[in-house]
């Protein structure tokens, strides 16, 4: 059975089971550099769950093949060993879909969302989510996880695909 | 005696002694997710100085008092354990001037660049570098380094300022 899923707006209290928004809030300003910039601080950790000495890493994704929506999600991947920050680098909306950390997917508690043009997000280590995709070929995204010499990469392939829609 | 220095285009080369360009070039190409993604992998790596444990923040700053150039620089900062990447938010340049990691800043060998537009930086560990300054307002950074309770700041003034021309 092939169910639909009507992506939300994203939000820190929405998000908060499976990492956090990347974003400029009110609650996390403070004034850096004699006031010439507001800093809006530590709005997320990078982790590497618990493995002491590794470096994370920065990356930089451009997106090559634009992804239309209704879009049919059969596959959601977890990275065992890292969380994974993904900012966008102008503004541009795009769409996370994330199930809890577990040993499979649990299909019934995938949940989608629509980031604001603004937002980005980090998942916590060990989410499933759904593998980026862009609404449009060259939008670029900032990446903060573990390098690919240590990283591991799980994939849950679902039994009925769900329709991701706008 | 004030001096001038003219800041010149960043590139990977100029900047190796300091840190990482934070950019997509060609080199570190590869592709991610079926090849919708092009990955600019491994920019730079997250640094907290061999402090094991320690879990690095993901913070933005937004400019909120634009700094003219020319600039009179009198002082630099420092961060001994950790390393500090800055990473533009939309398309705009930004001015870095940096000295090599020391106990006290080597006048001589300050050096000054210019951004593209798209390039962003990672400072490492212990180098010297000019708080961060904005030449317009609202312009946001992504910032990768370390969280506030453990991170540690330096300042050095300079005997004589020294004047950073565009």
């Amino acid at each position: 059975m092939i169910r639909s899923l009507k992506a939300l707006p994203l939000t820190a209290a929405r998000f908060a089971p499976f990492g956090e928004v990347l974003e400029a809030t009110v609650q996390h300003r403070q004034t850096m550099n004699d006031a010439r910039f507001e800093r809006y601080r530590d709005l997320a950790r990078v982790d590497m769950a618990g493995d002491k000495g590794v470096q994370p890493s920065i990356s930089i994704a451009r997106c090559r093949a634009a992804t239309a929506f209704p879009y049919r999600l059969e596959m959601l991947e977890r990275h065992p060993n890292s969380s994974q920050a993904f900012m966008p680098l102008s503004n541009f909306s795009f769409v996370v879909v994330v199930a809890p950390p577990a040993e499979a997917v649990d299909a019934g508690a995938i949940s989608a969302f629509i980031t604001n043009g603004r937002q980005g997000i980090n998942y916590h280590t060990g989410v499933w989510h759904m593998p980026m995709t862009g609404m449009q070929s060259e939008q670029e995204f900032l990446i903060v996880d573990r390098a690919e010499d240590s990283a591991l990469c799980d994939e849950h392939f679902l039994a009925d695909p769900v329709i991701i829609e706008l």
